[in-house]
């Protein structure tokens, strides 16, 4: 089986938990088979490979979640990168024309497109690989999975299929409906649509190029920017007519508010945490060093991370939005391929970060020119190289760094840097990478 | 008029915001005249000052506050320091002994005692000022304190008087009770005993001397670790037969819990803090550099600090105090007479800390047996001396100290330094101080 995970953008509904560079597919609030923290995108992929050993994971994403994806994931899945944001049709015209020209995937094979944050059991896959027996037979250009709904909800857009059964041909597609035309819909047996769809990759790939004028997938990686920003849906789906859904009947959250992610956590708190025994139906969630004492806190989630501290009643929490976006975009914590970085302290003139870096890692070999650096090893050996000197380091060493130096370290273990930023101006923007 | 400042030990009960060397007297969350936040012991000292501006106000207190008590109150005050933590008699006691034999007060002298830690009006004061004048007269040999009661409260000893006259003998002392009998000595017209009292200079060393073998101050401050733990209310009140009370009928508080201070703080929220619009009578003090976004909280109070997070409802934060004493004795932060500082990283092998140093102070110069340290200059300029040599440092400049090696920094402007600390064992104690 091929399945493309549409892995979206930045999410800011479960902050401080997930922000810009953040998504909210790499935080760790679930566990595996082992008692493992685990993050959505790991359980997704480890459902996947439990229903199906042989599946092909192509992850489609942007610049921003590599870092992260190959920390958590290494290198068992591909990573399609689409260049800039455009909408889902052309992230996935992009990994259709990836997987046909970079990976060798036939003409006749079944691609399964899902979002990469479903909360799900592991039957929900065992319908995505029927998806794809479905559109192997031939039966219809495009099967949908349908799912059959547990409340009027307003959030999601409703299939409403020709009969009951368990395959039927779709009748019609609605926009998202308010909560009394929901009601009828699911009257009428109609199902949420979650994005979860399968086509023959020749069937799209033909769609594409008659939509796009390209060559390859090389071709249409270059001119990507020029693309339209238009979603799947609308430019596939609702005009295809030989389309038909599998309903699927298991249980399902998207977890796209902190009230869905209580509900399906595996620990009610997580982090240095205490509750009083007045406190409940309270999670927790605490990546801070600090303790966090809850008293008399009923149904209430509270999450604290290096971003910030979201203290909110339940229902609350699904209208946070607009409050998150007057926060700004300060990002205090990234995970990268290399490891992660913590902002610690920050000041005007000064910025002090806490590096990890995993063995056998390295920076990029760069300079910056408006901030001198000074790092002090605390954990870990390895080696840094500042213009063109190496020179082995332990804890307690220090390196300064000059603006206009290059500099890079590499770890040879697992080492942990802290990091002091000095200069008139601290930017992100301020840094010219070199090769090594 | 004379007044002792009883400024007592460590608090929890103000936890995160008050630690094993924080006293809540110390943290700033009331308002003075123009606006700027102060703290208890500021603003109890603008009050004694604003009634009367001859008075002459010592701190009777312990090793560990003298730092904050230079730093809020710079040389206003005399401070009296107990070498060891006894109870109330001894620094009484002490502070008498220091008064008359250190500050030269004469024996007919009044001297009024108060804890440092009431929230009141300024009337308050001219009541101890009242108390004053009442023992000049003559008419007692201890005149007291009584607070009108505003309900049965069990925290506080209940003074009953003989009379309902504005100024009447003692009948009886009673310990806290309980609230059914609280409510029968406030129906025969008791008043809570808040620990105000006056009494003339000579009376009081009479008494000291009649019950402790000692010469002068010095003499009792060398053997003060002698002396028996034993209250002042306990050794002299309860045992004096000549003494009166003086009624208070203004408001007071001791603002002992969270639910109480949020009564009175200057603000409901401090610092970086959003509410959404469907919180209520909620109260938030966040001392992190980082945002704390509330939604939907109702009667609730969230304080958060370097040390911990708390997130109460305003009832069950009085019954803070077993679950702080879990968290342990960890302490991130603290006020010096010379400026601040912050524990920002804490790794098993390391420690990073932020420290400020005000213009014009330094740090002692000391070393450590099992640590390095770095030193990474942020902000402001000074000199570091490192075993002899003296070196002006300005923001970007580093400084390396090898375990061993003596160290000292000097403030020429106010500092801020990144410290991070290296070593197999990091602790307070590793430290040796030297004379410069």
């Amino acid at each position: 089986m091929n399945i493309i995970l549409l892995s979206g953008g930045s999410g800011k509904r479960l902050w401080p938990l997930s922000n810009d560079v953040r998504s909210k597919q790499f935080i760790k609030l679930f566990k595996d088979d082992k008692g493992e923290y685990e993050s959505m995108v790991q359980r997704v992929y480890r459902q996947i490979t439990a229903v199906d050993a042989d599946a092909t994971v192509t992850i489609a994403t942007g610049k921003s979640q590599v870092s992260a994806i190959r920390n958590q994931l290494n290198d068992k899945v591909a990573v399609c990168v689409e260049p800039c944001r455009r909408d889902t049709f052309p992230a996935i015209a992009l990994a259709v024309a990836y997987l046909h020209d970079e990976k060798g995937v036939g003409l006749q094979e079944a691609v399964a497109v899902c979002p990469v944050d479903p909360y799900v059991s592991n039957s929900y896959y065992e319908s995505v690989k029927k998806l794809g027996t479905l559109v192997e037979q031939g039966d219809a250009n495009i099967t949908l999975m349908g799912i059959e709904p547990t409340y009027p909800s307003e959030k999601y857009g409703y299939i409403i299929p020709m009969t009951s059964d368990s395959v039927s041909a779709v009748k019609e597609f609605k926009e998202k409906p308010d909560v009394s035309t929901a009601e009828r819909y699911i009257e009428q047996g109609a199902l949420w649509n979650a994005g979860v769809f399968a086509f023959k990759l020749g069937y799209l790939l033909e769609k594409v190029h008659s939509m796009i004028d390209f060559t390859d997938y090389r071709d249409l990686y270059a001119k990507y920017d020029t693309l339209e920003k238009i979603s799947f849906d609308y430019a596939v789906v609702e005009k295809e007519t030989d389309i038909q859904v599998l309903r699927y009947e298991g249980a399902w959250s998207d977890v796209g508010t902190w009230n869905m992610m209580a509900e399906v956590m595996a620990d009610a708190t997580q982090g240095n945490v205490i509750l009083d025994n007045t406190c409940s139906n309270t999670n927790v969630v605490n990546e801070l060093d600090i303790p966090i004492l809850c008293m008399g806190c009923k149904n209430m989630v509270i999450a604290a991370s290096c971003d910030g501290i979201l203290v909110s009643d339940k229902e609350s929490s699904s209208y946070m939005k607009p409050y998150v976006e007057k926060l700004g975009e300060d990002v205090r914590f990234a995970e990268k391929s290399w490891g992660s970085y913590t902002v610690i302290d920050a000041q005007s003139t000064s910025l002090t970060i806490k590096v990890t870096l995993h063995a056998g890692n390295q920076m990029k070999y760069h300079s910056h020119e408006r901030r001198d650096e000074v790092w002090t090893v605390v954990e870990g050996t390895g080696r840094t190289i500042v213009d063109g000197m190496e020179q082995v380091v332990r804890p307690g060493d220090v390196v300064t760094i000059a603006a206009g130096c290059k500099h890079t370290l590499i770890a040879d273990t697992d080492m942990s840097v802290i990091e002091v930023q000095v200069g008139s101006e601290i930017s992100q923007a301020d840094k010219t990478v070199f090769p090594l």
